[in-house]
């Protein structure tokens, strides 16, 4: 159940504190506020959260401030695709970028940082193709607790820099951990903002509860969340739900394939027929993560690798954007090397993305034309 | 291990039956033989099966006829694409249609066929629109054993006659027994063989090795297999190679969703990532199903179906053929009414897969450019 | 729908004739007759299939010959366990020996007969344990069509004879065509019927259709059909109706595991908790077959073969058959040697069996007791 | 690898600082250090991660203090069960209680704490029936951001209370951020410890591996750590060894169902098979949670309900814990209701698991007495 407040309802005003005393005193009841700052007017929702069955909206429409009450009956209350005209946004602007749900955005990118070298390289080819998107690994959850977890906060500083140097706007980063959010801001502060970065969750986090409340109380970074393995799509789309409803609406959701032995010899099950489900049932804008899903670089008689082909698949059902490992030297990564395209590989990706973005925009024009008659 | 005989070895001959006794007397195992009869030339395989770790090649190399002994290591001996310079041919034509790993056939049709009047407007609007092949369902398999089970052999007349009115080339028919081979031959003769026949091996029977043996075993109609749910890739591979075994190597390979809870909300969960995998493992056309796999009309916010938007991502990556249900008034189709398109959306479909077809086309034309310099 | 006619209605009959015309006429509609031939009376009932949403019970009530109209709500109309009072026989008989809903049967014996040798050490040690039922495989349903297929219907003269030497009372036999059901019933006449049979339909045929009516169109031979994998529970008991609806209810239903990665270390994910569920909503006695579920011989610290565990897990619940692999020499077993029990484990296992199945019976007395209060 | 230094090395010493400098300066390696204090001698383990192929055994062998190098072959070093004689403990005892491969604990308790009263009237039960061991869910993890997540820190004082005041000794409670670990331990002081905690990490955390190292760091309180769904077994009681690693030892592992539509109408696949799988592979004792692998209080006609049978199932093949949810009032239970058992069903349940231990006692012991001979 959400009370929508009346504008400009004052945080420290008396009738708000009559009101947070009387929704204190509903039995097996939580609340959650979130409050929208706009030039002109502030709005504010309240979210009751628990047995919300047990009350009213009479109930509640009487309580001081509260001017119109909601039955939360649609899901993805936040970041839904509501029925009947739902004209609410379906993009937002980051650090000079748009994300949106009729955009692309290629972050290449390597998947775990493991030299300063190997950045700059990457780094230095993204720019001489013209990106200004990558995703760069510096905490990697891994299976074995003997394994490389990467470099975590160390490594942050010259990632920073190199991208400042390079004209990147946005990288993509995973956390595992709140912290990691403070250690990215410290770094990003120290050396005077020159880049930007978008939050990652990844598929083991999903349902990380904790982690996702904390994120989504920042809205400074905008949030990549995976689909998490092993649960159901609408499970993953709660999970996004979770960073909304603390207040970050800046949310790209990525598929990433799903765990199962029906998808060998692919690592992963490939999901990007779930493009067009996603763009149906949210407003967020869909990633697709080839490398991860795909994990070899095995290669069709038609010459063209398997993560080409599924990032194409992936397009022209109207992805918007893609998360791609590259490496200088896949030999020698310390992480996923298999699966890491080769920088000579760039431009021949950004050529054959292009061909199906093309065939995606005629796709859907021919749609709009035939409709029109 | 295989036998290949020397070129025009005598099936009457004396040292066929010396040969015959001696594998007779192996212990623990059998045999089956293939013949390719050609306009000069007739090539023979003896493929033996069971305990073949206990024999030596030197022991079979020894016997009358042999000119050869191979031990099968590689999989799918004889649909499979093997390593080093395979050039086996990865196409087949049947009555003047050519099927291959290059070409691209839309069989749109009726899921099932549930009277005559719906197969004539089916076949009048694919002919207005320069279609060749169709899909007719006449014999069902059905969960449950009070739902409607097809017309079986007693819609044949019609369907077949009409085939050959609207010039229709191929119709591709589920069987799911084979005495539904003879129904199916005797009805085109007794109408003088107005069009051709694909036999299609449903999801159900992608084991049922006994179907495939008898299946395999005549070589008249092409057959299309498809994917079982709930084992392999591998295994399907498996089942594919049991046709060809047997003799009939005009088999194509229908990818049509995997069950699995982790599809929904699509009814399967969609498989098309495996395209270029299947083109890789074996020498087979590759068909993609939409209709089974999305289950669906459900149309993304910009504006095209899901089953458009899966279509267009397998063949975006070199699908070969459709199967794709249309009808005429899919409220009253007695099968898989949900699903279908109406007639009405040929047109935008055909143009629809014409666009991904031509991005595909253009992808493989850049990677051969590219791997040139 | 279901017309259940009056009792004695004579199949030659003049209203019968009447009535069959009619049915003839519904369109859409097709209809299969059941008659159950008692000492006294025979009834007769016609299964109505396909729209019959568009019949009313009024319409069909007025034909001749027709005493009652039942419209089927519940699913698995004959087999299942419907609600209120459903008080059908959950038990049956075969060749003198009891299968019910509250008795246990041991099914130990060979996956695939390949010798005479092997089946003879097998039925001798089951006789000196006291055992009548036994397990024997000769035709294989293989994965792949080079691997050893099973002896078929040659070794079924020794494998008779020798069931009647040991006094093995009836012999669980996969059958994977139509045909090899006649084979077995010529080969058992041949000796003058020294055993009995239960037909097995394999994991991979759950869903082969046309073999189910064939097989449930014999009322001669018991079937214990197994659970489909990559099928849901509800197709799979869908399944066991097909069986049901042709004539044949002497129907078990076999566990077997399901296949997925889920399931590792063992082969398949064993699914034994569903014993008490097939239970619940049917009246089939419930098979269980730990061989091809576990397909290891890894043993736990505490002494005990997984194997024996899964058992133990499924009799405790209630299971009422047993399908277990044994093997004089599993080393040199053609088929599934590796999970293959040893003849010097049939006492261990029996013994365990008997402590487990203890276990249950306390369970169950204790239950009733404390409800009685 | 894992370097073991020679007893009592000091971590204040010169040597250690040597070794400290050194490590520091292999590249991609990072090093994690156990000490076991005992009360004649300190064990000192140091674990390097990373890129540990690079480094060879001699190499490491000459750093100063290193009395032994080990390359991790077997998986699982810590927790696991190793080939050959690994006679390390499989047991712990924590607050009086003993936890072990042997014994068989019950904690039967409230899903999610709803009331003071519900805690109270649980507890009386509990020490009626002499038990010292519940489950108690202050922080719960939920699908949707709009459910009840648990009344968090502000029950811990009257669940602690009451505890002590009916003799529970330990209570196993799901923790999902580490702050959690610090608010149970306040909360235990602030009353005078009357109770002990078993940390519990859902199955939505298994691969939280920020929180795993936390609560891995502490060895104050116990571990159960649930089975992830979506992952293999594999990866599962890697997380376990995450606990391990970081020093606490003192870990149980629980099962508590697969989550695939194929273990429909169960809300899980029930997984209870593995059992002797873990203990086979590991020395930690198994928990098995049959509430949330059936998630339904359906009754066989056998009288007992599934809940009952998966129990007797898991107990019988050898399961140490039992996680088991009442209610004193199901229907009013805010999370979980339609799954508890009622309290009157204690005594049922614990007959129940009586005879399924028996049965599991009679058959270890028979399987040594057969092996003795």
């Amino acid at each position: 159940m959400i009370l929508v407040l009346e504008p400009n309802t004052d945080p420290q005003g008396a009738d708000w504190r009559i009101l947070e005393r009387q929704l204190a005193r509903l039995p097996g009841i939580q609340y959650r506020v979130h409050r929208e700052v706009g030039s002109e007017v502030t709005l504010t929702e309240v979210y009751l959260i628990g047995n919300t069955a047990a009350l009213t909206v009479e109930q509640m429409q009487v309580l001081p401030t509260v001017a119109k009450v909601v039955r939360v009956s649609e899901p993805y209350r936040v970041l839904g695709r509501h029925k009947q005209g739902d004209d609410r946004a379906s993009s937002f602007e980051y650090n000079g970028v748009r994300f949106g749900q009729d955009t692309l955005n290629v972050f290449a990118g390597l998947c775990a940082v493991d030299s300063r070298e190997s950045v700059e390289e990457m780094m230095q080819a993204l720019q001489a193709h013209g990106q200004t998107c990558t995703r760069m690994g510096a905490y990697k959850p891994r299976t074995s607790p003997y394994a490389f977890q990467g470099f975590g906060a160390s490594c942050l500083p010259y990632v920073f820099e190199l991208a400042g140097k390079y004209g990147i706007r946005v990288i993509a980063m995973e956390i595992t951990h709140e912290s990691h959010v403070d250690e990215i801001r410290a770094a990003l502060q120290a050396c005077g903002n020159p880049t930007g970065v978008m939050l990652q969750i990844g598929t083991r986090n999903t349902q990380n509860f904790e982690l996702l409340k904390m994120v989504g109380k920042q809205q400074e970074f905008p949030v990549l969340i995976k689909r998490g393995f092993g649960i159901t799509l609408d499970e993953s789309l709660n999970a996004a739900e979770y960073l909304a409803t603390e207040g970050n609406r800046k949310v790209v959701f990525c598929l990433r394939g799903m765990k199962t032995n029906m998808g060998d010899p692919h690592r992963n099950f490939v999901d990007f027929s779930h493009v067009p489900v996603v763009k149906r049932l949210t407003r967020m804008p869909v990633a697709i993560d080839p490398s991860h899903s795909v994990g070899t670089r095995a290669r069709a008689p038609d010459g063209l690798l398997d993560i080409f082909h599924v990032v194409a698949q992936g397009v022209i059902a109207g992805a918007n954007l893609i998360l791609v490992d590259f490496h200088p030297d896949p030999a020698h990564a310390l992480v996923d090397g298999p699966q890491a395209l080769l920088l000579s590989e760039l431009r021949p990706f950004l050529d054959d993305v292009a061909i199906a973005r093309d065939g995606y925009e005629r796709r859907t024009k021919l749609a709009r034309e035939q409709t029109a008659h």
